[in-house]
């Protein structure tokens, strides 16, 4: 867990240099890569959603396990190097929705950020214990951990 | 090891239930996510590689073991259940490029998978280890695993 954590810590704490290190990659690549990884989490909290949250789907514990290491591995993979400068405006799968003001409040993104990763580490924590209370409350505070994102940055 | 193993080898067993029970996944969603995982990977190995292979950017291992978990744990992911019959056309972020031949050699595609969940897993525990040759190495046998599936189901 505490490497984990390290793990999460990283990805905000290494943003301006890796931004640097990536300065070669083009714009509408860095966004597409950021909207790969969020399509790519929203799949596996889908599956998570279905199992463990609506009971649609019988639960089944390797795929929350799996769904929730993807969601983890995505957190800590040091996204915020997919934001370059001018990457406010852009296209990758599709144009991008974030809104200038994320590039404006890095504090506040790199606080949005670590409370993400640790939100989605304590997840695949829950999801290694099998215990579904657990997995449904780590579950809530990685959407919650999202929404916050998305209610200050994303545009409708 | 052998956990990891296990979790490869669900993902194309639990291919056809997971066909199942997500039959309700649009196509376009469907085709649309797998679309994410695989260019969420390819940012990862263009890390791996750019730091590893060409050294055109400093060796840094967390970096590289966050990298090498993220091409796991989509790897485990279970991706077969983004395959659903009739997805062999479709647009997702974009046209598919899956052959049709793809889903009628399924257990030519279930050996092929099985081969790249095993070449991830061996990269993120060399990834671990911290030593270059051997994820040089693995990294070399994510990729042939990669081309091989490409070169037989992939459209140039």
């Amino acid at each position: 867990m505490k490497k984990l954590l390290a793990g999460a810590v990283l990805g905000v704490a290494t943003l301006s240099v890796a931004t640097v290190s990536l300065a070669q990659m083009k714009t509408e690549d860095a966004i597409k890569f950021r909207q790969a990884g969020y399509a790519f989490m929203s799949w596996n909290m889908g599956k998570i959603k279905a199992q463990v949250v609506d009971g649609a789907v019988p639960y089944n514990k390797d795929q929350i396990v799996a769904a929730a290491n993807v969601i983890a591995a995505v957190a800590n993979s040091g996204m915020g190097a997919l934001y370059p400068a001018g990457s406010d405006k852009g296209s990758g799968f599709h144009e991008t929705k974030v809104k200038p003001e994320f590039f404006q409040n890095m504090p506040e993104v790199g606080k949005l950020a670590g409370n993400f990763n640790t939100a989605a580490n304590e997840l695949a924590a829950a999801a290694a214990t099998g215990d579904q209370g657990a997995i449904k409350a780590a579950f809530g505070k990685v959407g919650e951990s999202c929404k916050a994102c998305h209610d200050q940055f994303r545009a409708k």
